[in-house]
C-alpha cells in the first residue's frame, strides 16, 4: 500500500511510511559513515563482501543495503549490489563530486535536537536551540559546514559567477562567505575581480584555504566579523548574500539590505542566492520545505518568496529586483539593482 | 531538483531530501500531537485560526502546515488548509478510524534511540537497546502499542477472520495477542469459536478490554506468559501468530513452529500474519523496508520471505504452507497445515 496523496482510497501505509521516514535519513548516514558506497565502487558486491570490507556485521549490511535499494541509493541484481548514478557521483569517496560528509552536518545531534521536540518548537514559534539557534556567533557548526558543503556548491557557484562576474574591474563583497566559493568563483571567472570575504574568523580560515586552492588568493581579502556589526567599507559593485537571509526575520533582512545598499557604488547590485518558494509557499518542494529547517533551527528565519524579497529590497531603497532560476543549484538567484 | 533514482542526471537534491526525511516524521508527529488535523476538520482553515485553536504560534503552524501540504497530509487553496482523504480518515480525532496515537509509539524516544546510532547497529549487527531490544519481557512499550494500534488493525483482522474462522467449532490460540483483535475478530465472525489469548499479563489487559467491547468476552480465555516458555495446552484447530516471527532469528522461529505444531489438532493450521517481502528482499517497499525496523530494534529479527517461512515450517513438520495477499493489511497471511 505505497502512499500518494492523490490516492482516492484512504491509505494508512502512507502514515506509517512518513512516521518511519527518519529511517531513510539515518540509513543513508550510516552507509556514508561506513563508506559502503566507496566499497561497492571498489568492487565489493555481495553483502558478505561489503561487510568484510567495511568491518561491519553481515546482517547489518544486508538489511542496510536492501533498504538503500528501496530508497534508491543502490541497485540490486540477484545477490549483488551496485551504485546508482547519484551514489556513484556523490557518495563514492573517490568521486571528485563526493559530498557524503554533508550527512555529518545535516544529522549532527545539535541540528536535529530541536526537531526531536518539534511540537514545542511549533508551540513557541522558535527554535529550542540556545540563543539565536544555528546563527549564534562563532557556532563551530559553520566551520564543519563550510568544509563539507564545498564540493557540492561549486557547480552552482560557477553558474552564478558566469551570470554576474562580467569582464571588467569589479569589487565584490561576499557576505557570510563560509567556504568562500561564491566569491572565489567570481574571481576565477573574471581576473579583474577583487573579493572581500566577510564571515566569522574561524569560518574565514576555510575560505582562505579555498582561495589558495583556486589560485585567487592575491585577490581575496578577509573582513572578519558579524555582517550586522562590522563596517562593510566599499564601495562595491556586487554584494553577494548567499544562503543567509533565510536565517532572519523580515525586519532584520531589511536592515541588512539598507546597509548593503549604502555600501554599493552607483549601478551596483546585490546578488541574493536563497531558497525561494513560489507564492503558494508549498512549491517547489525543496525550496518550500526549507522553511521547516528554519523553523527548527532559527529564532525567526524563513524561506521567503520572490514577492517578499522584492518588497523588502524595495523598502531598503533598491530600484528593482529580478529572479533567475539556476540549473546547477536548487536555490534561486535574485539580482537587486541599487 | 526533486530526486528519483531513475533520473539519468546526477541529482544532489535527492541526497538532501533523504538526509532531511526525518523532518517528515517529526512534522507529522507534531501535527498529531497538536491535533492540527482535528482542528482543521472542525473548521479552522487559516494558519492564524489553527494556531489559535491549538494554542501554538502562527509562525510555527504556518510553516508546519505548508510542510504538511508538501508531504501530502493537507491541501492548500489560497491561504486555507483542508484535510486530504488520509488525514480526514486517520488523523482527525473524531474519525472512527483515527490512529494518530501510533505516532507516539513509532517515534517513542526509546524506539528511535538505536536509529540515532544506526552506524553502531550495522557494525555490530544487533540493536543497541538493552537485552533483546523491544521484545524484552514485559517491555511497557507493548501496552501502549496494543492500545494505539487497535483502530488500525481492525480491517485487516476482519479480513483474516473471514478467511480462517469457518462456521463450525474452532479452538484458536492467539499467540502474542497484544490488543487481541485477531482472535477477537474470529470470535466475532464465528459464534462457535473459542479463543485463548497468550501474551504478557500487562498486555492481556488490553485484549480483555477489547474482547468485552466486541461482545466475545465469554469465549475469550487468557493464557498469560511468554510464548517460548508457557505450556500452550490445546489441542487447537488454529494457532494465530501475528506480527511476531519477525522479532526472532530463524532457529528461534523454527523452535516456536515445532511447539505450535505439537499443540495442533489433526487438520489444524498455523496462521501467520507478517511483513513478507518478495525473494529479492527489496519489494514491495513497505514489507521489505520493515527489515530495517527489526535491525534497529531487535537482536536478530528480520522480514522473512515466503520461501523462508515455507522452509522453516517444513522443517518444523508442517505439511504445506500457502501465501495469501490481503487487501486490508500491508502484511501477508501464510496458512501452514500440520
Amino acid at each position: 500500500m505505497p502512499g500518494t496523496s492523490a490516492a482516492p482510497e484512504p491509505d494508512p501505509g502512507m502514515i506509517f511510511d512518513t512516521l518511519n521516514a527518519y529511517q531513510r535519513s539515518v540509513a543513508l548516514k550510516a552507509a556514508i559513515e561506513l563508506d559502503v558506497f566507496t566499497e561497492v565502487a571498489r568492487g565489493s558486491r555481495s553483502a558478505e563482501a561489503i561487510a568484510k570490507a567495511v568491518k561491519a556485521s553481515s546482517r547489518g549490511i544486508r538489511i542496510l543495503c536492501d533498504y538503500l535499494v528501496i530508497s534508491g541509493f543502490l541497485a540490486k541484481s540477484g545477490e549483488e549490489y551496485s551504485l546508482t548514478v547519484n551514489s556513484a557521483t556523490f557518495l563514492d569517496r573517490s568521486s571528485p563530486a563526493y559530498f557524503g560528509s554533508i550527512a555529518k552536518f545535516l544529522l549532527d545531534p545539535r541540528m536535529i535536537a530541536p526537531f526531536l521536540n518539534l511540537t514545542d518548537v511549533v508551540r513557541n514559534g522558535t527554535t529550542t536551540l540556545p540563543g539565536d539557534g544555528t546563527v549564534s556567533h562563532d557556532n563551530p557548526i559553520w566551520v564543519d559546514f563550510a568544509r563539507q558543503m564545498a564540493p557540492m556548491v561549486i557547480p552552482g557557484a560557477g553558474e552564478v559567477a558566469e551570470l554576474v562576474a562580467g569582464d571588467g574591474e569589479v569589487r565584490v563583497l561576499d557576505i557570510a562567505a563560509g567556504h568562500g566559493l561564491y566569491g572565489i568563483m567570481i574571481a576565477k571567472q573574471n581576473p579583474k575581480a577583487q573579493i572581500t570575504a566577510l564571515d566569522w574568523p574561524n569560518v574565514l580560515a576555510v575560505a582562505t584555504e579555498n582561495a589558495a586552492k583556486f589560485g585567487v588568493a592575491d585577490r581575496h581579502r578577509l573582513l572578519p566579523g558579524d555582517a550586522f556589526e562590522v563596517e562593510f567599507g566599499g564601495p562595491y559593485d556586487v554584494v553577494m548574500v548567499t544562503n543567509f537571509f533565510h536565517h532572519f526575520d523580515p525586519p532584520t533582512c531589511a536592515g541588512l539590505m539598507r546597509k548593503i545598499r549604502a555600501s554599493l557604488a552607483p549601478g551596483g547590485r546585490c546578488v541574493t542566492l536563497d531558497f525561494v518558494p513560489n507564492d503558494d509557499r508549498v512549491s517547489p518542494p525543496m525550496a518550500a520545505g526549507f522553511a521547516m529547517m528554519m523553523l527548527g533551527t532559527t529564532a525567526a528565519g524563513d524561506a521567503y518568496t520572490f514577492a517578499e524579497y522584492e518588497r523588502l529590497f524595495g523598502e531598503a531603497g533598491f530600484a528593482s529586483s529580478e529572479s533567475h532560476a539556476l540549473h546547477r543549484a536548487v536555490q534561486t538567484m535574485i539580482v537587486s539593482k541599487a
